[in-house]
């Protein structure tokens, strides 16, 4: 029996919670309850409670955006979980170095964009240790999967070896000739359209369009005047629509899904 | 003196923080400065600020739902406190192994319906290490009493023995033959309504009645199609009236305080 | 070399952050994930996420209410930085005890209203540890400056000595005989507004009147009935205009800017 994560360690293994629960109804206190009361000496640490409601696609992003940053053997811990009671398995799997804990709705995909995952396991429905539950699956389930797993608990006692296969549909942008298409996939808090353009595709001589506005492509958010639209190269390598100091999602009326021209800036 | 946690443990004292404060204004960042300088070792949790403002009924189900899950000697700290600077009582208690510090206005209600408290105390309103204030007793007095609980502060220094009564009026449901006639007492986060209506007095031949709406009761979410209205047994034991993927609250306009009808389905 | 904190302390260092990123998009826990990657014995407490978006204002107020109340060696990371990419610069400075690290836009104002800085640093560009970033300097630049601060790095290493000059406009409370005139500077999450008016202009014989209303200025919220307006020095030692058990921003269309006028309450 191996064990997840290294023996010996002098130092607090961290588990990472993401759920879109909010955190005034007490689901989120009652999930770190339990962990604390399974392995006191973890170290909590909250990615974001802020998911919305049922975001399967929000929470893949916001996983994917923040763990590659965290140190190797950091257990993960999403539950955005709209299926809970049905038959949607819970997995368990190994990716950089780090643990990933949560349903297999597609809360990982744009991770696994980037990282093979290793030792998948399903979680079996109940053990000694958790048991399924027909509402709240974080606590009964995956809390104490996440907790056992820091405790040392052997891959082999969560379940048996699988795959995990993307959930989420995702449309690649596509270059004809000089014009690209691609289309904004997500909104981040400051109102950007986060498109599925990766940066490869960019000239710095471009425009992109969207719902009949332009958007002239710049280096930093301040290189236009306060209100005025851009596009740059964001910190996921996507580009992004934006307004400085404003929202590009409210100036222009943009949706998840609209369709991004990127074209060179002298047409 | 006896001391209200062991001496002796290697491991940090939790102190779990629960306010209406929200974040943005530094308040809370203010609490958690002063309870870190009076003792560093320490584990901080956020429970939640974001219940609704002065809204101590939701406070009440927040500690309700996630305190029986910490690890015993926890402290938990509550300020969700609209009648700060009048003659409202500080109080601390112990019950079912962890400790409690608040104003006496109801936060702990919900609690108190699943434990006996002990040890309660009215907090002596000026000592060495904290004093009350007119607007903010959260940093002036309730903060350093968790903090130097934390560090072992023996109850007969913070105050005087007193008892708690529940604050806030609740009618429990009632059964009149096969009728279950109850309210809808909170929403969560998904605008699911939580009835006052236990699981004990369910059958799953049943239906709930709310503002003209039917909800089926079903065994979790998914058993009903996207967008439709269900009701099930949550994880409180209480019956919940929800809409798939969606929020039974806004699909009905539901309010706090509706009345709720449970009958045999074939009616 | 002197290092900013004291050597061979057991107590691990805090790290305390604010930002205006909420945690959904994830990148919060990128710039956590880099903090405990670079140094994993670091405490970290969210001050707050919640900053209004580009509100640099708000984090002024949040920073300054929050830090003081921190122990000494605490770091506190703040990223409120519209002008992310532009010229702005990154500073590090040490203040009451404390060391401070984000952008020189105006965020640290309401801090040095009440602290001297010392050792100003401007932030080099590049480094083996960290390189500024078009669009998200708080990943990139700020954090881990942040952790190796914690980790003990030399402030020669961090950039060349500089001095912080005041970047918010603030206009002072005037008093004309026994009359004050000042502003609503900010809004706190209840909808209380906070004035320019600072509580040694005030006696308690006096009304404060804005937009029309009047705010008899009592000791605490509950000295008034339910929704009615009251003014009163709130704990950061100004005149705050409030609603008992509501918002004065609301009840009264009150707006940031807006002229107050305190006088003796017979007029």
């Amino acid at each position: 029996m191996r064990s997840f994560r290294g023996r010996g360690s002098a130092v607090s293994t961290i588990i990472a919670i993401t759920t879109d629960f909010g955190t005034r109804d007490g689901y989120v206190g009652a999930m770190k309850g339990r962990i604390l009361s399974i392995c006191n000496d973890v170290v909590l640490v909250d990615l974001s409670h802020e998911i919305a409601a049922q975001d399967i696609s929000g929470a893949a992003w916001c996983i994917a955006r923040a763990a590659p940053n965290f140190p190797r053997g950091t257990i993960h811990l999403v539950v955005v979980d709209p299926e809970v009671g049905s038959g949607r398995r819970g997995i368990v799997f190994r990716a950089g170095g780090q643990i990933f804990v949560g349903p297999d709705n597609g809360v990982f995909d744009r991770l696994l964009d980037r990282y093979q995952p290793e030792d998948v396991r399903a979680i079996r429905s109940t053990t000694p240790w958790w048991s399924t539950h027909s509402t709240f699956d974080g606590l009964a389930l995956f809390a104490p999967v996440a907790a056992h797993l820091a405790r040392g608990l052997a891959p082999s006692k969560i379940g048996t070896r699988t795959t995990i296969e993307p959930r989420l549909t995702q449309i690649p942008a596509l270059r004809e000739r000089d014009r690209i298409v691609g289309r904004i996939e997500i909104f981040d808090r400051f109102g950007n359209g986060i498109t599925t353009i990766p940066s490869a595709l960019i000239d710095p001589e471009m425009v992109a369009r969207c719902r009949g506005a332009c958007f002239p492509i710049a280096d930093h958010y301040a290189a236009v005047e306060e209100g005025e639209p851009l596009a740059l190269i964001d910190s996921d390598d996507r580009l992004e629509l934006a307004v400085r100091n404003g929202s590009a999602r409210a100036a222009f009326g943009l949706e998840r899904g609209d369709e991004v021209d990127v074209e060179p800036a002298d047409r």
